[in-house]
């Protein structure tokens, strides 16, 4: 089974000295809105992602079942000044969430102080046991995996999207998260990068299992098949998520991976070929719906010389996720599969 | 750094009833015979791998270093029988060395034993600590990596052959080994499919570092990349390999994935097209120099048919290692890359 966390949540901030610290806690805020309760912040906390600030207590009192640790600062490491109320939300019985690199079993007390409440220390990034090998049995339902050119080109952002928008048309869909950020918006997943090697695929069977016809699970995507160091994550992913339709993810500043000069990013119909090409091995019938862009580097006029010149290669429709949404998207899924998801 | 065992070896046989329990005591027996000081068997043994029988103090004076339990019984756990013998290896100082499913602290008294007198407990199956990300950096010397139509299609035996003949032609040439049966027969390698999905590529350029020029390090590959179960593997393994060179490895009584008849294996030349595609990401000359095939299921004439039409298909050599050897193999590696690695 996949992690799953227990909301409402209590999004704590810590004392981070930048908003840039909190990026985790203002994606939840953001995409989950519905399942916060507040936040808590130290004395001299510079982040703030527009929930009620709330005590300990009166967290409690509205119902909170998890304490998340929403900040990512620099070295993974918990902060001794957070340490206190990390253990005093574990004493009062709630969860702690936490993503960071170094395990919650490591805070001084915390183990002891869950158990004898009941509440659960959940790393995000640890893997479930006993995941099984992928099979590449048919599954009913409809799958999309939004793949990339590189990492961090957009996919997690672009899967939230399309899951929204989908949703926003009465449409039955779930986004399926694979990294702990994505965990963390969604309640629920599996850090598909943290599985072994020869359970990959099987993991992602177990993340978007068989669904109602119609039904659309919506799947972040990991890595690159074009990069030296994660294609195996991202080849693995794909073949066990059994997509029906890809999204390909890319960043206009990027003519190269990052931090990789040496390894070229291929022209992008070559990248949407070599992916329904891998795809098709669990799925003949796969087929890449459109591109998602980050123009952030971009002017208007560039831009928009820049998309054409996309859709004219790849005869697919482009969008920047976040300047033009994702509708003409969803549009093109459903002119692909149609609109039986949708509600009555 | 790779898992490194000490030779010399003592074999240890158990009481299995069958001498196909002994499987990788009798591989090592045949590919390593240097490194081993005799074997070890309890009343009951069946299985003999024609070694001189000695006991545990005979094995001592003959400067055994390791007691490999070369023995996988169905279940993968350590019998009762054999407990008091790896405790008394133990006590005497030497590693014990085992590649079955249950891990070795798990023998009552057994870490203790190893602990004070020096002893190592040497589980195979598990991977190194720290492995890093791959990142396609070049490095010298040559790398040939067997890839297979399916798994346990012979990779290993062929990688194992092509490492023998080239060090029978004078070559410098290194067996790099990936697979827990590999590592007991190399003394070193890294099980390449319990490794972490984000560090199986960092894993691959651990196992085959850079090396001096013309020295040959043969890869013994993994899964396939048309399984749908173990794609990631193989792929992790071939980016961070970097491969010059692959035989494609093929058993002709397939025609699909074994367990899974839904899955076709595509025609050997889609295979190597496949792979070639595939590897050339940290290594744009690679080339397929051969075929091997386990052509145990057919006899005399139909062998050289299907041989014959392989060729005719591919444009490459083919052969099966057991039955014809791989010397024509390593005539087209030579033809391809040179002698350079020659002795003088």
């Amino acid at each position: 089974m996949p992690v799953a966390l227990r909301a409402p949540y209590l999004l704590f901030l810590g004392d981070v000295p930048a908003a840039s610290d909190a990026k985790t806690a203002a994606g939840i805020a953001h995409w989950r809105r519905e399942l916060c309760c507040g936040q808590l912040r130290l004395p001299g906390c510079q982040a703030d992602v527009g929930l009620p600030d709330v005590s300990l207590a009166q967290a409690r009192e509205r119902g909170a079942q998890s304490l998340v640790i929403g900040i990512a600062p620099v070295g993974g490491a918990f902060a001794p000044s957070w340490l206190e109320t990390m253990r005093e939300a574990a004493r009062l019985g709630l969860d702690i969430v936490s993503g960071m690199h170094a395990p919650l079993r490591e805070v001084p007390g915390l183990a002891e102080l869950a158990a004898a409440s009941g509440a659960r220390l959940v790393d995000v990034r640890v893997p479930p046991e006993h995941l099984p090998v992928g099979t590449g049995a048919k599954r009913s339902g409809h799958r999309l995996l939004t793949v990339g050119t590189d990492c961090a080109v957009g996919k997690k952002y672009t899967a939230l999207s399309i899951d929204r928008a989908l949703r926003a048309r009465g449409r039955d869909s779930t986004f399926r998260a694979t990294g702990q950020t994505g965990i963390m918006l969604a309640g629920a997943g599996i850090p598909i990068d943290a599985v072994v090697s020869d359970f990959v695929a099987g993991a992602a069977e177990v993340l978007s299992p068989a669904n109602a016809p119609g039904h659309w699970d919506v799947v972040e995507g990991q890595g690159s098949l074009f990069h030296p160091g994660f294609a195996a994550v991202t080849l693995g992913l794909l073949h066990g998520t059994q997509p029906d339709a890809l999204v390909l993810c890319h960043d206009l500043a990027r003519s190269t991976i990052e931090d990789l000069p040496d390894f070229s990013i291929p022209p992008l119909a070559t990248c949407i070929a070599r992916y329904v090409e891998a795809a098709r091995l669990t799925n003949a019938v796969v087929r890449c719906i459109g591109v998602a862009v980050n123009a952030s580097s971009l002017g208007t006029a560039e831009y928009a010389r820049r998309r054409a010149a996309i859709e004219a290669e790849t005869g697919l429709p482009c969008v920047d996720p976040i300047r033009d949404g994702v509708e003409v998207l969803v549009d093109a899924l459903d002119a692909a599969f149609g609109t039986a998801g949708a509600a009555a």
